[in-house]
């Protein structure tokens, strides 16, 4: 099996695991959680979203929290823009990574961003190219890679356009999200396939009909070395009891390290920061290793 | 990608995924269940234990199931057989397929067996002998064959001796079972690269900590094409609150369908058959692709 010998996990958990969360977690919580993911031995945290507080309320304390928390050297703290005013606000807090959120579909980039699939560049085109004149990098999120829910299968030329153009704006890093989580591992390996060159490329996969980690599989074995995962599972749909959306960041670095792939990670730091937030969101956390290891109680044969 | 056109789903909802159940559940509602899974395409069914009443007192029934049932040409209805006494009853019942579940290690086969992983099969050996004279076809399961929790990693090479003298008993498919879900897909295609042909091989993989799809995405791309799963996930764990254990049908349906593999399954009517028994065991399912599609009132797009 054809397999890298390091990964880099790139943890989503305080922005898209939180964003959806209703009740507001104080942001004493969020910069403990992330310096508890740092102690972990995370390298790369998508802190918050410079999103419209009326959008994401969740995220409104975005500033706050950059103050809350001391940046340290050899990490990075990306943060979400969604356009010029985030970038306006990142940059008057010394962010030096953002992420932007471009549609791979025509109707999502409609609703989400109230764009056509071409026009949500116009809009992306200059947050790049003034960030970029700051130093900042910027990371691309193209979303619904494998359908949406409106027009079903998305054609993998059509994301590798979308993607193509993100990358050629000078994004560093394009990271294809499963936003609905339908694909399955042969359309994970297609896409990565039908791009140039696989080191640019992370992957997002959403858990939601079981496949994240068999997808990530077949990323790994196209040459992925950026896999994107969520604390615990958290985030995705905010209406299940047992929110599970995002793939676990435990279950992803179970899987990782039984594969003898280095990622700098302490899954038991990890597996006891899940069950710290999950004491704070009210709510247990739907990732598997999680769930296994958090009930010490349960002989393993049992399990 | 390198995949099977065509893969066999060996269903054990009925035996496994029931057994652990403390709520006795009718043999009617048993009978139904059958009849879903026959329905919704299951060509493999295990049915049930021959195992003492004692033991597994939800299967005490097994003789009034099979005589609920009526077994249609075609399909396989195989039932567990821990010992002679229990292919006493098969073999009474017209039973033509039995399972044996033996272990790949010393510790669990104690445990569980109450023998030395050697002298497990004097107890196989005259079972397997008197089965095929009644021309009755034998399964093997070899249990822990990635680990146990007494003796840590289990060493391929035993799984390969223990398996090795099942099959040439005359047992016609070895299922390698990894029964508390440690394994990753690294261990799935080196253990069954170890054994001589994967077309006598099935895999049990349990989801315990989420790697029973990926690991049977490794398994696939090896050659085996027999896979174990029980509807909705149901079984293993009897204490957690949506017990994970098995790997869900519907789950592995949606991957296989999705790498365009045939099964001959319908995967709407195994949702609705796992819906149904949800509301018979009192409990949801853990199976995400369950979760997903009976929860029609969820957008898609917030999933």
């Amino acid at each position: 099996m054809r397999l890298p010998e390091r990964v880099t996990v790139y943890e989503v958990g305080p922005r898209d695991g939180l964003q959806n969360e209703k009740a507001i977690v104080p942001v004493e919580v969020k910069a403990e959680f992330i310096e508890r993911l740092e102690d972990a031995g995370h390298r790369v945290i998508e802190a918050t979203s410079f999103v419209h507080p009326a959008w994401v309320p969740q995220l409104a304390d975005a500033e706050q929290l950059l103050a809350a928390i001391s940046r340290k050297p050899g990490i990075r703290y990306p943060v979400l823009v969604p356009n010029d005013r985030g970038l306006d606000r990142a940059l008057a807090n010394g962010v030096d990574e953002i992420a932007i959120f471009a549609s791979a579909t025509e109707t999502f980039a409609n609703k989400n961003l109230n764009r056509t699939l071409d026009s949500q560049f116009e809009m992306f085109e200059p947050v790049v190219a003034r960030a970029l004149e700051h130093d900042v990098k910027v990371r691309a999120y193209v979303s619904m890679v494998f359908g949406d829910p409106w027009e079903g299968r998305t054609p993998a030329e059509q994301v590798v356009r979308v993607g193509t153009r993100l990358l050629d704006l000078g994004c560093h890093e394009l990271s294809l999200g499963d936003t609905i989580g339908v694909g399955t591992p042969g359309q994970a390996a297609d896409l990565i396939g039908a791009f140039p060159d696989p080191a640019r490329l992370a992957v997002h996969f959403h858990d939601t009909y079981g496949q994240a980690l068999a997808n990530t599989l077949a990323a790994l074995q196209a040459g992925v070395t950026v896999i994107d995962a969520s604390t615990g599972g958290i985030g995705g749909c905010p209406y299940a009891e047992s929110a599970t959306g995002n793939l676990a960041t435990e279950d992803l670095v179970w899987m990782l390290h039984g594969l003898g792939i280095e990622t700098g990670l302490d899954l038991d730091k990890l597996v006891a920061t899940s069950v710290w937030l999950a004491e704070r969101l009210g709510r247990p956390s739907p990732s598997r290793v999680v769930q296994a290891l958090a009930d010490k109680d349960t002989p393993d044969a049992e399990r």
